[in-house]
């Protein structure tokens, strides 16, 4: 692969924030190297050359191991999957998948190279709950824990609906209600139901909004990268809250996409309930789902969860998951999440305010609400997406679920029509 | 609690040395403050001086809120259980455990305050495969993974001695035969059967095996303490195996209790197998056993992992791994570990070695072997033994496996005939 510098990859690192815009030309391509055949981390012990750590993994060159061994570099607590047996996943009739094209760049690409193209670390497609294809890249197997990133954003989002449906969260309270620590910072104001829709405008951290920047203060202050000796920066993500800055009215304006409404919303959560997200997670989604491993959650330099980007976890955990909500909150008999939580989801964003801001580039005619994304196409389609283009895709009226993980470090999402392409032909060929 | 020195509880850290002859006035009590009622790691966010990191976890405050916690103040690797059914852990008749007294200090002491002297955090017996008992103390639960410290090492043994019935490795073999680096170090003549049993003689690392040292240098050097600005010492385990000191021949003298031991058993393992100490025990033990949930496995500064003393798992399977020994390696109908490897296990040590030892103090009239405790009793019991007092105690001639994870920091393990004389009262009501 081309040498980059390590920072143009740290702009794509944990966080997600967009980069608009994109010049083809500078679009990184996809990271295909498989960690164990190019020496990462191989041996005992690896040459110096290939081991990992907190000051490099953000290179093109470890990024992909890293992405599937995070607790290795970071620090994490587990979101358990309980004591049970796991629901099954069960098999279905299997899809020829390399009988089918999607086209890219105006030619008929074959999926495997779309693959390659895009990244792929894992690739798992449910048709009406049963998998009917299931494929592992590169050093990855169907137990590898990956970091999902921004995907966890649409678990809080889900818990919070949650809790709103509840009546323990009012969607019109500021959030300064549920933390009044919050009242001097500029997402005190902020209404949960714009945290939950990305219509909160502050700025939150040193630059991590700012489009294209290169997110280091923030990634610092999480304390997911090395600090300079004589750091002043905050520490952790309340304290990036904490510093907030205000720009315009909270709940007009475009919809504007950022770690901080994300943050604001699990600290609302931590409060409401008394616990943490990844123990959220865990009581409300992962154990009643019937999880067949415990995930990961990434912890901060002052050990809070990071609510925006950190959560890790296997695809089938990931696709039962998805199934759960395609199912409008069911597993077999048990309703994990309310029907009514789910349809509030899939009602969608709006419209107008989406397509005012710069994802609509990505994702012509979509809509963000409750921190999903939705295409409003004939699928009725919508997903979770995290950095490194991380998917979970559900198709109601294709009765489909897609996981996607993948190491792909482009932050402008330029190869997003190929994902969709080739999320649509699935789908397709499924309901054919 | 009283107030102790840090450095009390560091030189009971994670490393498994001991300490001899104790004066019972220094003997630290075990820890039973639990850490959410005293404030550790409370509230979104805690309060500064409740906030634990790499600086302070070993404090008598934090100590035990990090025995729970390890992948959120260290680095780790999953142990992975695959993606199956755990095997069932079925529960038998309850022992009226309220019912058993037992000696301690001449005085009955009824089992609940056994469990409270002893600092325990999980106590689970089984009766022929039953769960009989099954206990969580403080904020401990069925899913929490706790550090089993030297309890790894017993892990290790039973990997080593799996591979020389296969055939891959010779028990005679030098270890500089499987890890030629090791030439050069006083580990690499030592026989792979002078590691197993602790018959290797060898300075490891600068202070780690001075009985009663602070054990600072080392845990530094592993790269789980924090290292002076101006830090010389060896950067990981590999380092610190590589610049073992000679001492007097191996295989003689008395037995020595030594991480070094286990550290050059690990290297050999990787080199022998092409495999991760981690990724052996979940191939070998851990997916074909059953385990309910993954384990997690610490990593040194060069992340390692850390064969010593780098096990954390939930109670519930760790008693699976006993009762898997205590059957003779069977789960059900799978042979997890050949039956003549358990056999040769259980044969136990050299006594002789084991009573010129100073351990022979702490268990009389025992002896160690493929890095098992064993107390040639009546009831031909035997353990793996971690730092804190975790201890998985088989009894096979009273059906009975015993799983106590703990949070005792007294490193002469004076209490050592309490928790015997516990799990003896309990043996016995078993088969009465």
């Amino acid at each position: 692969m081309p040498k980059l510098h390590p920072l143009t990859f740290i702009s794509a690192a944990l966080a997600c924030t967009l980069v608009h815009a994109a010049d083809p030309a500078k679009v990184p391509p996809a990271i295909t190297d498989v960690p164990s055949e190019v020496g990462v981390m191989v041996g005992s012990p690896p040459l110096p050359e290939n081991q990992v750590n907190l000051r490099n993994y953000a290179s093109p060159r470890f990024m992909r191991w890293t992405l599937a061994h995070m607790s290795s570099v970071f620090h994490t607590e587990r979101v358990s999957r309980g004591s049970g047996k796991p629901t099954d996943l069960p098999a279905g009739k299997p899809l020829d998948i390399d009988a089918l094209r999607v086209d890219w760049q105006g030619q008929p690409t074959a999926m495997a190279q779309a693959f390659r193209i895009l990244g792929a670390d894992a690739f798992l497609v449910l048709h009406r709950g049963q998998v009917v294809f299931e494929r592992y890249f590169g050093d990855m197997t169907p137990t590898t824990l990956h970091a999902t990133n921004s995907c966890t954003k649409s678990f809080v989002g889900t818990l919070a609906a949650t809790l709103a449906n509840e009546g323990k969260l009012d969607l019109n309270a500021p959030a300064s209600r549920y933390v009044p620590e919050l009242a001097s910072s500029a997402l005190g104001p902020a209404k949960i139901r714009d945290l939950l829709d990305m219509r909160a405008n502050f700025r939150f951290g040193d630059d991590v909004h700012q489009a294209g920047s290169l997110q280091v203060g923030a990634l610092q202050a999480y304390g997911v990268l090395p600090r300079p000796p004589n750091y002043t920066g905050p520490d952790g993500s309340i304290a990036m809250m904490l510093a907030a800055h205000p720009t315009t009215e909270h709940g007009v304006g475009p919809m504007r996409y950022d770690n901080g409404s994300a943050e604001a919303l699990g600290w609302v959560l931590s409060r409401v309930t008394g616990k943490s997200v990844p123990d959220l997670i865990s009581e409300r989604l992962w154990q009643p789902m019937g999880a067949e491993q415990d995930a990961d959650f990434l912890l901060d330099s002052r050990k809070a969860p990071i609510a925006a980007f950190g959560l890790q976890a296997n695809a089938r955990d990931l696709a039962r998951f998805g199934e759960m909500i395609r199912n409008q909150g069911r597993v077999g008999d048990k309703q994990v999440v309310p029907s009514a939580v789910v349809s509030e989801i899939r009602r969608g964003g709006d419209r107008a305010a989406f397509a005012a801001s710069p994802d609509a580039a990505v994702l012509p005619g979509g809509s963000y609400h409750d921190m999903w994304w939705f295409n409003h196409d004939e699928l009725d389609s919508f997903q979770c997406q995290g950095q490194f283009a991380q998917r979970v895709w559900i198709a109601p009226k294709a009765e489909v679920v897609i996981v996607l993980l993948s190491a792909d470090p482009d932050a402008s999402r330029s190869r997003e029509p190929l994902r969709l392409a080739a999320f649509r032909a699935i789908a397709r060929a499924l309901t054919n």
